[in-house]
């Protein structure tokens, strides 16, 4: 088999069997398949894209390329993917929420880049958290608490993390199927029994438009069936940031408010239909409604919050209430009207300047800062009345204006699309 | 400028500047532009293109990457280059050919790989030649025959070389851009006046028709002129090959009679009309007639075959004569009829397994093997007449029946196509 030949292939609009796709990824792993090999396939597959066949293929190579998470437990393992966006806190409400209902949530999750935050970033806030566990440790915190939250190790579809490295430098990161099975061969080498997507639509997430988000679902879904992954995409709003928080202490805060049962209902909403979904996919409720009772009992009763605390404290962590933000300034509105839009990329922005976000994978994130967005789309808002709050630490947040006001009503936007 | 930025632009059909199209070669041999993003850009511009400035650009930056041979005459300095074929030994004719006519003629060729042979290997065949000189060496033959042919120096268009190899394993060789840069970059390094392009169009050559090789002959005129370089296309057949010799020392042979006046007439045509095309475009001949009845003279007189010799001696080699070849066997008609064409790639691969050519870079030719066809398309044939002949070295040619009959006459097939 040579390399050049699959390459041109792909190129003319072949397709490759199980056999090539492992003889590629194994090649690229042991050094046999150059990087400049690999980067020049990755460009003939983001023009003639890979069938849902090839994706699966692909996945499974991945996957092989490294180990899989033991299973420690006869519960079911869940976990909820995020394609990414400004003030999604899901992952922080949902791990131990799930827990609660009795199936084991073992979430590997990544960092900010750019402006959308990154779980282990706000978990890092609680002083003394640790992404950074051993497989051991792990199962440890798994087997007591129902849930952990950390970060990739070397181990976990290697063959993924090369290539996705290579991707981010070489122009080749959107393609349904490599993003596809970037996110599955990761789920999958997590011994999962169903995966949960949420892939968020609009200006602040990855995908611009429902068009491509809903072809990333239907690819997510299929390919997830295929790979042996039962895999439920919820295709969400991103218009507007989720939730009033941005940043990363502020987001646990936001969170902890959700876990106890309050916070903002768009968050409650989202983290209770999302988690529902793998409820009923594992068989642990019958359908939507009676998963949502029983999640909505398990945060209105703390259950959800001491779950959450426990697993703090299981991973190093010290958490006592709210934590500590930077200097506080509030922003009101010079004017009456409805809210028409939100600028989320000069929110985003906003937080990367101060600090809160990372330009280069090499930055440190200050966990103070963030805002505090006080309207959502839709709503009424009166002369004098505050806007936004801005938490500032080392650096100003530059001037911005994130909230669009129209003199016209404005209709508040549906948050679940499909 | 980041790299990443610059595969997108290109990725997404958008043109890159100058200074882009710089920063990239730069970095490229720098090695800030690492391979696996030039390898993703070759693949981009597979796919989009380039504009006929984009090559000009491009071509200038792997100019300016290595060193220009110097001038060392007040003559004229031209060359010729064959997109390669069975067969093509015109090289070897022209350049002393032209040497004769009062212009200097720095050829710097290649070796060959796969199934079309490499003017080097031809002229390794005789004992002694000396391939790679030193650029004093080769000026000092220039400056005292008219004209050297010599390999590649690593100092000649570097960015090419290396981005030629990168190709090659990358699946990104044939595109129209790349090729016309890499081509024109070796070419505007050598410092010449004119150029005369010969593009293949056939089974044995590297464009299998009439309209990929009208595009590539377009393209190198316009960026030929663009760059400063007039770049003469001609367009000639190869779906048989060029003369009966194939194969290196055979090859040499058949040159050796064309430079005396004699040899196949197609070899002698096709020479005469490349070499016309640049002394006109130079302004040593009013026009092509007057151009080719100089240059028929230079061949009978016995001229240009003393100046063939006489740059042998130059680069080291011992020539007497025709040189000795492999074992012989006759091959004969076994009905009448007419040639309805020649299996080229059965030609090409018998040669290769006799080890007259290269598989992989690493092989070693065997200069006395070879193939003599002895006839053409559209030749009446009687039963028993001898068709082609094997020279055997090592190992013997694979069976293979490359001459294919028809019981209908068969229409010769013009060999200068526009």
């Amino acid at each position: 088999m040579l390399t050049a030949n699959l390459i041109r292939t792909k190129r003319d609009g072949g397709v490759l069997s199980e056999a090539q796709w492992r003889f590629l990824i194994e090649g690229f792993c042991s050094g046999e398949v150059a990087d400049y090999q690999m980067s020049a396939m990755a460009m003939a597959v983001f023009f003639k894209g890979l069938t849902r066949t090839e994706t699966a293929d692909l996945t499974r190579c991945m996957v092989d390329s490294g180990e899989r998470l033991p299973r420690v437990t006869d519960r079911p393992r869940v976990d909820k993917h995020s394609t990414g966006g400004l003030g999604d806190k899901v992952s922080l409400i949902l791990a131990p929420l799930l827990a609660c209902c009795g199936v084991d949530v073992p979430m590997i999750s990544g960092r900010g880049l750019g402006r959308t935050g990154g779980t282990l970033d706000k978990l890092e806030a609680i002083p003394g958290y640790q992404t950074k566990i051993t497989t051991d440790q792990s199962s440890r915190v798994l087997r007591e608490v129902g849930c952990f939250i950390v970060g990739a190790t070397e181990t976990i579809a290697p063959a993924d993390r090369r290539l996705y490295g290579l991707r981010d430098v070489t122009g080749t990161v959107e393609s349904i199927g490599l993003i596809t099975a970037s996110i599955l061969s990761k789920k999958l080498a997590a011994s999962l029994d169903a995966l949960v997507m949420d892939v968020k639509v609009g200006s602040a997430g990855f995908m611009p438009n429902l068009e491509s988000a809903s072809e990333l679902a239907e690819s997510l879904k299929e390919v997830g069936a295929e790979a042996g992954l039962p895999t439920i995409p919820v295709l969400t709003d991103m218009d507007q940031p989720l939730g009033r928080a941005i940043g990363n202490a502020i987001e646990v805060n936001e969170s902890l408010d959700v876990l106890a049962g309050g916070g903002p209902k768009e968050v409650r909403d989202l983290t209770l239909r999302l988690s529902a979904e793998v409820l009923v996919e594992t068989r642990m409720a019958t359908d939507i409604a009676n998963a949502e009772a029983t999640l909505a009992d398990a945060l209105d009763s703390g259950g959800a919050k001491e779950r959450f605390e426990k697993m703090v404290h299981e991973q190093g962590g010290t958490l006592s209430g709210h934590l500590p933000l930077g200097e506080q300034k509030d922003y009101v509105a010079y004017q009456d009207g409805w809210v028409q839009s939100i600028d989320c990329p000069a929110i985003g922005d906003a937080i990367i300047t101060m600090g809160g976000g990372r330009r280069t994978v090499a930055d440190v994130v200050d966990p103070c800062v963030g805002i505090d967005l006080h309207v959502r789309i839709g709503d009424r808002v009166e002369r004098g009345q505050p806007l936004w709050t801005v938490y500032e630490s080392q650096t100003k947040c530059p001037p911005i204006d994130p909230v669009v006001l129209s003199e016209t009503e404005v209709s508040p936007r549906p948050l679940i699309l499909e």
